[in-house]
């Protein structure tokens, strides 16, 4: 693997780690889904799934626009992310506390992603890289709008939570 | 290890989760205080590895205060986390570029607290531990402040990275 020496390689190898980020959640997001039970929380992790795919197709879009090459890498913290999920899934029963932990998990990753694409942003800015800000900018809104519809989900299901046992 | 089978159970676990996170960073703190160029981010990470040790402090004095007991676990996450910084620490040369790759590093982390945090303050306000509230609202006040403040100096040194090379 090539080190990384300028700010370019920088950007190139954080939209590479996001890639792969955003891929391995395509695959989570469902069987998080089919984990909770509150109806509002399944319709959440279907509809951020669908967001999901699409900003996949904008990195593609835009990379190919800008005839930049993504590197193969594996995004080791999104890895981690994921699997605290899985462990959440086979620990705790189905019910209001296994979504309130599935809530916690999908805004770790929520963030993860808010931290990645601010950075990758203002990368991109410096470096003069202006197709990529518009999907960039999009996608930065889907992550916030994720994490905030899943805090006020938690609103809710923490307290029928609280009341499980 | 016990099943996590009540939102009091899910809170001990998130707590103990980030107890363990703040530990491996005051460890990582360090490091990358001495892997920054820039004199201003040198600050910044020294100034929050103070931070970091009176957070952990703080837990400890409303765990004890509280009757609580936390578990020993090793947070994976953050784990991770840090040890993508120390890649971009062996990998980089040190300069604007490694302080651009250090900044970005040190938001997920930061990303990661403050996910963690939100988790862990709606549970506590969900479970009425009233006395871990004012706690836990100051460090996260001080996790938003420190990722604002590497917001700031990425602008600055964002700039010196592009003309680096």
């Amino acid at each position: 693997m090539p080190a990384r020496q300028t700010l370019n390689d920088l950007f190139i190898h954080e939209l590479s780690d996001i890639y792969s980020a955003e891929k391995q959640l395509t695959k989570a997001l469902p069987k998080m889904a089919r984990a909770a039970s509150n109806p509002d929380l399944v319709a959440a992790f279907e509809s951020h799934l669908t967001e999901t795919q699409g900003q996949v197709e904008r990195i593609d879009q835009f990379v190919e626009a800008a005839g930049l090459k993504l590197k193969r890498v594996k995004c080791m913290a999104m890895e981690g992310l994921v699997e605290e999920g899985k462990e959440v899934i086979d620990e705790i029963e189905k019910g209001a506390v296994l979504d309130a932990a599935l809530i916690g998990a999908a805004q770790k990753v929520e963030h993860y992603e808010i931290a990645s694409y601010g950075t990758i942003l203002t990368f991109a800015k410096q470096l003069g890289l202006t197709q990529a800000l518009e999907p960039l900018k999009a996608t930065m809104a889907e992550e916030k709008g994720a994490d905030e519809k899943l805090s006020a989900l938690a609103q809710k299901i923490n307290v029928e939570a609280k009341s499980a046992k």
